[in-house]
């Protein structure tokens, strides 16, 4: 059924707020682990600030070299939202009122308040798919392979189930976690051994501090399960021969 | 003093953690509010997986279009920590054992514990001039402007200190919060005015949701504080306006 196994995407995070620290930017993770449940693995993310060429050129090189691409940020009503239109010059493509955009906007506010300001939101590239906002009605916008969504995190994780039908991913990317209380350079040269063994496999290792003692996560993924559980097995057994 | 008052840099998230959206990135946050109080803008974020040519093309980039290059991850003990080497071929160095490395480690461990895991950590690019860790004692390392910091946040936190000498930046970027209980299409107008009457100045327009209200916060940045005060001049005045 799914004939393509890799699926790629990146994320543009779009923001002057993210750039200067200001602003944690949990979008990354939000997208990901999303992306990742329906089989799509994330290459790259780019945190850029809101520069149109910028924005224009980092748009246009990760399109071509990705499956998917994903923005987030910058389709608000004030000034410094200028992803919409530099979206538009990217393909270029016609900036202009998008006509569905705007109905569902005209009945979302109540009468009078679908001000000046609001307006700008409607503003998408010529022909661009809606991507629906069940929180705050204003929609994201879809040209091609790349989807345009918030900054907002609680409303950008509100719109990606609705998009789920417009992305075709590859076999869903299966992960496993074992967690030991020891340091890493315990386990590196085992570790190493097992992951020359399964060359195919992505086995990550990470230190982690929890209730002020030391540990390491170490993660396997794959496509493949037996993959993993074979992978698993070897590394329980350095661990058990490592115990006695 | 200071001559070059724009002085900017790119940080590098190096990690398939972060990218498969297990792990919150939040080293950029640090980075980047560390490098504002001493006079140095964030262009560019880029999150990478843990692959040799991806790190030596991405380094090679922007540390040519950026005054300085931070990367953080991958200079552990562990097979998927690959940046001391990366960093040695996009620099087309050799990759060695670093001798003020290893013995700051021989002394740092107990005898015996300096094992071959931990050996690893002190393989650096030739004549690479080190970043002191006072928290867990694997020195980082710098090599012309790329600076090569840990993964664990806590420890990257530590070490940052130690490095302002090696950084000369420009004038630190200066921000004013003026928190609103509006939303932002009620100020979006006057505020592209007040943007358009300062056109050198940043001014960046956040929605919130605090205690179940919602709010805008704006942003003023600028490296002068004059700047900043007559700009928050003018967003004040356009506000009392709204009020009457």
């Amino acid at each position: 059924m799914v004939k393509n196994t890799k699926v790629n995407a990146a994320i543009i995070i779009i923001g002057n707020e993210i750039l200067s620290g200001r602003t944690q930017d949990t979008n990354t993770g939000t997208v990901a682990l999303w992306l990742n449940s329906i089989g799509v693995r994330v290459n790259e993310v780019r945190v850029i600030p809101d520069i149109e060429s910028t924005i224009i050129d980092t748009v246009n090189h990760l399109r071509k070299v990705n499956n998917y691409v994903f923005t987030t940020g910058g389709i608000g009503p004030t000034h410094d939202d200028i992803t919409a239109q530099s979206i538009s010059r990217a393909f270029e493509l016609k900036y202009e009122i998008h006509k569905e955009a705007f109905k569902i906007l005209e009945a979302y506010y109540k009468p009078g308040e679908f001000n000046e300001g609001r307006q700008k939101m409607v503003w998408m590239p010529s022909n661009a798919s809606l991507i629906l906002n069940p929180t705050s009605g204003a929609p994201g916008f879809n040209v091609e392979n790349v989807f345009c969504l918030p900054g907002v995190p609680s409303i950008l994780k509100s719109m990606l189930g609705g998009l789920k039908n417009n992305i075709v991913g590859g076999k869903p990317i299966l992960s496993h976690t074992i967690s030991l209380r020891t340091v890493e350079s315990e386990i590196a040269k085992s570790l190493t051994d097992v992951q020359n063994n399964n060359k195919e496999i992505e086995i990550g290792s990470y230190p982690f501090f929890q209730a002020g003692k030391l540990g390491v996560s170490i993660i396997i993924r794959s496509e493949d399960q037996n993959k993993i559980d074979l992978c698993s097995e070897e590394i329980f057994k350095f661990i058990i021969k490592k115990k006695n």
